[in-house]
Order: C-alpha cells, then sequence, then structure tokens
C-alpha cells in the first residue's frame, strides 16, 4: 500500500457521477429559502449563465447557455424535440451504453436514426463518419463526447472538423455528460450545435440539474420550429427566460431548483478559480497515473489504447479469476464505492472509477488505487 | 403591531412556494455525495416513496407514486404525454393562471381541450361541469385544487364524485401543486387517477422535484400505449425504476436528485409525525386567522369568499391608493419575502402571501401579518 487512507466518516464516492463534492458547494444545497426571482438568487442565476459561457469556452453572445431542474437524460430530450422534426435523418455515433440510449431517445421523437457502432472499447474511425456523411445528407450527428459506460472518448474536435467539410448544415450535437469540465471542449471554435451535461458530473454538484449550451443556429431553429413536441422541455419557452436571468432580471417558466443553482455557482466560482487547461491537464494527470497504477496490478483497461481513455474515469477489467462481487464490496468496506461495468456486452467484467473534480484535488484518486492494490491482493493471494 | 419581528438573518420567504424550510430539511440537502444506486440512498428513496403512499391516503399496493428531478410544470407534461392520445378530449376546469398553464401543455401534446373558466376568484359551478360531462365524452378532466395564482381552492371531492356518476371512464387528474401536504386529499377513496405537486410548496423541500401519484388505470394506461411522445417523462422507463426503489433495489434510468430526495425523506418524517388531518386544521386555524388579521386591516381578499380560499396562501388586493411596489419593498425592507400578484386580469392589484408547513408552525405567519400591518400604517397615515 503506497498511500494511506482511512475509513472515511462516509464512503467515498468515486463513480462516474455523481462525483464527492467540496465542503462549500454542500453548504451553499443548504442555502436557506429564497424566492425563485428574489434579487439575491437572480444575481446568483446571473452567475452562473455567465460562467457556463466561461466553461464552454463561447464568447459568442447568441450563443445560450441553459439550466433546468432534471437530469443528463432531460438534456437528449431537449436537443431532440428542439432541433429534430419527424423524419429527419440523425447520425448516432455509438461508443456504449449511453450513445444507445440517446439514439432511442432520437426514435421516441421520430428521428430517422443511423448508426456507426465502434468496436467495444474504441471510437468510430474518422474516414467511416467522413464517408457516411457524404453519402447521405443528416440533420444532426450525435457525439456521446465521453460514453460513461465504456470510458472511451470520442476526439469531438477531430470529427466537428469532418462535418464543416462534409456536410456544414449538419447540427453537431454533444452529449457531454462525462466529458464537460474534464475534457477540453470549444463550443464556438469546434463549431458544436448543442452540448448537454449534468451537475454530478465534473461541475461537481449534486444531481438535479440538466445543463446545456446552444448555437445561435441551434437557438434559431428552436425558436422557429412550427409545433413544440414538449411542454417543460421547449427552447421556445426557456430561453426567454435564461436571457432574463442572465441579464439580472427574475422571469418565470417553471420553479428553477434554486439550492442547487446556487451550488453551482459555488462549484463554477471554484472551477474557474484556475485556467481551465491548468484543470484539464490535471485531470489527464491524475488519470493517466491511475491507470498506470492499475496496469501494474496486472489490470487491464477497458480502451483499447490510452489514446481513446478518457481522464474523468477508468474502465478497468476485473483480475481473472475474481468475483467481481467482491472486489466491489470489499472496496466498500475499506470505505470507497466504485462502479460496477454496464456496457452490455461487458456486464460484470470490469467496473469503473470516476476521477472528477473535488477527488482529484484531494487526493482520494491515489487512496482508491492503494486500496485496490490492497483488495487484489487480498483476492488473489 | 400585535407580535414582535425581527429582521432574520435572512428574508423570511413567505410566498407560495418556494416556503421556509426547516433545519433538518436544509442539513439533509448538504448530505455528502451518494451513489444513486448505493444501499444508503436506495433506504432513503424507499422511505420517501413509501411515505408518499400515506400522504397521498393510499393503500392500494398498485397505485403508483414517482419522484422525478423536475418540476411541477414536468408533472403537466407526464399526464399529458403519457394519458392522453392525439386527439382526445379534455376537460380543462380553469380558476387562474395555473389551470391556463396545464391546458397549454395539452394542447402541446394534440389534447382537444375544454375549458369552464371560472369567474376570477371563484371556482366552476359544479352543475356546469356535469352538463359538460354528460353532453360530451371526455378521457380526462383536469382540476387545479388550489390554483397558486388566485389562491382559490377547488372541490376535488364533489367534482370527482360528479366525475364517477356521469362518466366513470374519464380520468380525474389533480394539479395538487399548490394542495398536496396542506389541504386534504384521499387519492383511492375519491378516485383520482393522477395527481402532481412539487418539492418547494407543501412538502416543505428545496424546488428540483417533480412528485406525483398514479392510479392502477392510470398506470396501466401508460405502460400499455402505443406510442411514447417522450423520453424523459415515460412512465413506461420510470416506473420499473420506482417499483424497484420501492423495493429496495437500485436501478437506472436518469440519475436521481439524490440530495434533494434525501432532503424530501426528512420532510415526510417530519410531516408524518403529527396526523395529516391534524396537519391540515393546523393549516386552516393559521389561514383563517391570517386572513381575519388583513380584513381587520381592510383590506379585500381575492376569492369570493372564504370558502372557496386555500388554506395555504392567502391573495390579498393592495389597499385602495398605495402602490404595490412600495407594499411589497416595504415588507422585504422588514426582512419578508411576499410575492406579486400573476393572475392576468389582475396582475398589480393583489398580492400573495404564502403559508404552509415550517412558517406555520414556527409562528412566521403572525410575523409577516404584524409586518403587513405596520406597512399599511406607513403607506396610509
Amino acid at each position: 500500500m503506497s498511500v494511506p487512507y482511512k475509513q472515511a466518516e462516509h464512503k467515498l464516492t468515486m463513480i462516474p457521477g455523481p462525483i464527492e463534492f467540496s465542503d462549500p458547494v454542500l453548504y451553499a444545497m443548504a442555502t436557506p429559502s429564497q424566492a425563485h426571482t428574489s434579487p439575491e438568487f437572480v444575481k446568483t442565476f446571473q452567475s452562473v449563465l455567465q460562467n457556463l459561457r466561461k466553461l464552454f469556452k463561447s464568447t459568442d453572445p447568441k450563443a445560450q447557455p441553459y439550466v433546468l431542474a432534471g437530469s443528463g437524460t432531460l438534456g437528449w430530450d431537449v436537443a431532440a424535440a428542439n432541433l429534430i422534426n419527424k423524419g429527419d435523418k440523425v447520425l448516432v455515433l455509438l461508443t456504449g451504453f449511453f450513445s444507445d440510449s440517446f439514439a432511442d431517445c432520437l426514435r421516441v421523437y421520430d428521428a430517422d436514426v443511423d448508426v456507426i457502432t465502434a468496436p467495444v472499447g474504441d471510437v468510430v474511425p474518422l474516414d467511416d463518419i467522413e464517408a457516411k456523411l457524404a453519402k447521405e445528407k443528416y440533420t444532426a450527428i450525435t457525439i456521446t463526447h465521453v460514453d460513461t459506460s465504456t470510458s472511451v472518448v470520442s476526439d469531438v474536435e477531430k470529427i466537428s472538423a469532418i462535418v464543416k467539410k462534409v456536410s456544414p448544415e449538419t447540427l453537431v450535437i454533444v452529449d457531454g455528460v462525462c466529458s464537460i469540465g474534464v475534457e477540453n471542449l470549444e463550443f464556438d471554435k469546434w463549431g458544436i450545435d448543442f452540448a448537454l451535461t449534468a451537475s454530478q458530473k465534473a461541475l461537481g454538484v449534486p444531481a438535479g440539474l440538466s445543463v446545456f449550451f446552444a448555437s445561435p443556429r441551434a437557438v434559431e431553429k428552436a425558436l422557429t420550429r412550427e409545433k413544440d413536441l414538449t411542454f417543460f422541455a421547449s427552447l421556445k419557452r426557456w430561453t426567454p427566460i435564461m436571457k432574463a436571468y442572465e441579464s439580472g432580471n427574475g422571469a418565470y417558466f417553471a420553479t428553477p431548483a434554486v439550492q442547487t443553482i446556487t451550488a453551482l455557482k459555488v462549484s463554477l466560482d471554484e472551477i474557474l478559480s484556475e485556467s481551465l487547461d491548468a484543470r484539464f491537464a490535471k485531470h489527464a494527470e491524475v488519470s493517466t497515473k491511475f491507470k498506470k497504477d492499475m496496469e501494474k496490478l496486472g489490470l487491464k483497461i477497458l480502451p483499447v489504447s490510452h489514446d481513446v481513455a478518457a481522464h474523468g474515469l477508468t474502465a478497468v477489467y476485473f483480475p481473472e479469476g475474481v468475483n467481481g462481487a467482491d472486489l466491489l464490496g470489499k472496496l466498500a468496506t475499506k470505505g470507497f464505492t466504485v462502479a460496477g461495468g454496464i456496457h452490455k456486452a461487458l456486464v460484470g467484467k470490469y467496473f469503473r472509477v470516476g476521477h472528477m473534480g473535488y477527488s482529484v484535488y484531494e487526493g482520494h484518486v491515489d487512496q482508491v488505487s492503494a486500496a485496490i492494490s490492497d483488495t487484489v491482493g487480498e483476492l488473489t493471494k
């Protein structure tokens, strides 16, 4: 055991979201009641919306940040219900469970979905994407930046560049649930049209918020569409509300999650207190060290190479002959919650460790690494 | 000034939701991270679902409670998207802004909406409802139990009895956002099919949760419908998740709002520590006293009579010659946030004071009453 760890007052939540939260973020969750249109809360929400522009590296005033009570999944509905019309062709790059579910969501809204399925643990080859886009006219392409089921990271910059070259009218939709705040994403520069995430991932805030960002042409498309498909997920209804709060005025469509948004304000202040690039580098460094720790133990990571491995989590195969449930159970008794695998083809064969945000800065990743080392030793001796 | 009040550390939020929260509820909001499928959180969510059955006075095991990350508004989408098919006739009883918005939501999902509009400050006459139901076949009727814009309370028991008599196959859908936890609602006994609320009202929990309850036939209808209209609001997807948690097992469709649900557990424990009927009586008592306080000041309440006035809030006309913004501003400097009116016909002419949950038990209602008395004195002297 190279790093000391002790049973925490509560188990450290080292799954790929919800992650551990800083004390100031948790205190903000306990903010006494404020009216959703009070000057105090309007100022909080204004700060959140302004800072989301920085998080998405966007300076275009016509791009639009949104925060809704909900979850990451709701962001899929928002994309599908506002940007897609019945029968529109959508190209889904499938890198795991979450890309697959996003495709399900698109089908609910009557999109005509084409899928390119990556080999398990790998990304979709760029040439395949280019060939598909050249052959067929797609209203949108969806990229799961990091598929939380496989820990595979797709190269959004390169994929978006191909879209711009071959089919510039195709909207680029990025599921950034397990990437935004960990992996670099340059919304304006790369030409992204819609990117979504959730509070409990690298944003470092308890679950309960759907957070997303839309390009000027995505906003325009949503605001001018003929028919709304939902009420709650309608950008026609939410856009004026977000604009009001960002300009310092309260407005009402549905009651925002005051306390969780206040926690998001605190977390964004923490995140933006260093440069985003420094944050991404720190996550890459901790991630690489953790992956190497696992490999030194003789364990194999799920992605086919480090080049396609995400920096906010690591998916690792259980050691040969070790019962996965035993390993997770022993880690729990040592004070760490890690996650089982959820890729349909590999359930029960691997586990996932999250390393995003607070835990990356507080040394939790080395602690869980040491605990895994001890546990593997106990189970294989 | 009959009751002493002092500037609190924060302004008391005396609007009809978000309401003030108890300290234990706020502490629960700051619960350190737990995985959404951890044994700790599963136990919490199980308790919440079991206790919601008590809150809705339901003992039918085939009725189903749900808690989703979202807001009260999302509950409208759930009702419309799961219980209504394109072209279905729905009868909306319109008693204010919120009934009107619910009708908008139903139209988004292609319901054929008929509206009976009550006079401002009054309820829809029972005879009109009976006549309409006798003449036309409705898939559902919607009742806004308390319309937060007018503070008018509809007689859900009597309306539902009429439905059962005249058109028993019509689903009874109740928007209980400003009623559940304050006004009596007997889900099974009255034959309600769907009732929805939100966390920040009488449930006494920060905003961020959509809470609703469905009858066996409503669940059956949702589970057997041919086509889903949304992904996030689909009861086909959520029903197995809720059943799993209630039976003590984690399950995943979208990440639940762990901390806010933990706060709901604490609040439901508090609410159910006395009998519900005692709670309703306490609210009625405090509400009646407050309304009489206002009338003693020469102010007029918006409902046409006390018989149709809700117990969780009071809507009061501004005194003649007093600028509403001045009154609300002065109350804010005295430490109280109350709400302006939002009924389209009467904006700027009245204000609303919430008196639900914690504030009812902590004496806040007498304090705000005294502050209003002082303020009216100052503005009319």
